[in-house]
């Protein structure tokens, strides 16, 4: 990974350089990132940040995350143009996890929903509470 | 782990033991589990839950960790009086993360603070967002 250097920094980055210290980073290097819409409170998904994408995220002002299963940055919308803004970054008390206030364009879940949190627990099992926005054909064209 | 028996099983029960097989555990057999308030969408904190304590949480409908630091059920609120009452409980869509819709009776974070997300990243660092409800002094007495 390549940090950017000090002196050529802008303010933002810096403070992401400084935070990237304060920050408790898994055995993997990750740490996780809850991403809630900012205005209307709504909890969108959890995903993993390493360092890189945490700079990068701060860099762009879109949220960038860490895809475990590719192994590589997983620049939130690339493909579906359903992007995060960064509005806010908040950490907690014991700075091992992430909240990210964004600003999410359409459906942050590849299901097609505005949430990736649809399924909720009901006495007779699991019950979809949300309905895809977007047919997820339609976000991941072939 | 002794799980509650099929044939006494209450209907709660019975939906949290078919849960944890559509479940994804980590290697540690944990899964994170963000905490909101369910009526003002506050995200108030993210800790870990293994399969005994998702089973203690749905049976006491109060919520219940696991806490990897002491390696033992975390039945939030149990020292501190500041109890999560369990309100619905949310899966992802892949399954690996939990979201916990609660009500949570005063502080959730260990500082006295309403939620552990209290600090915010601005050009120059980190900035507290928000102020102790109680004096931790008070929460855990010696």
């Amino acid at each position: 990974m390549k940090e950017p250097s000090t002196a050529s920094s802008t303010a933002p980055e810096q403070a992401g350089l400084d935070i990237l210290t304060q920050l408790t980073w898994n055995a993997d290097g990750l740490i996780p990132a809850v991403a809630q819409q900012h205005d209307t409170g709504e909890v969108l998904m959890m995903a993993w940040m390493n360092r890189e994408s945490l700079l990068e995220t701060l860099r762009s002002q879109r949220v960038c995350y860490w895809s475990r299963s590719r192994r590589q940055l997983w620049r939130k919308g690339e493909t579906s143009g359903q992007i995060q803004k960064l509005v806010e970054l908040r950490i907690d008390c014991d700075g091992d996890t992430l909240l990210l206030q964004v600003d999410q364009t359409g459906p942050a879940c590849h299901t097609g929903r505005r949430s990736c949190f649809y399924r909720a627990l009901r006495e007779d099992g699991l019950e979809e509470i949300s309905a895809p926005l977007i047919d997820p054909a339609r976000l991941y064209p072939q």
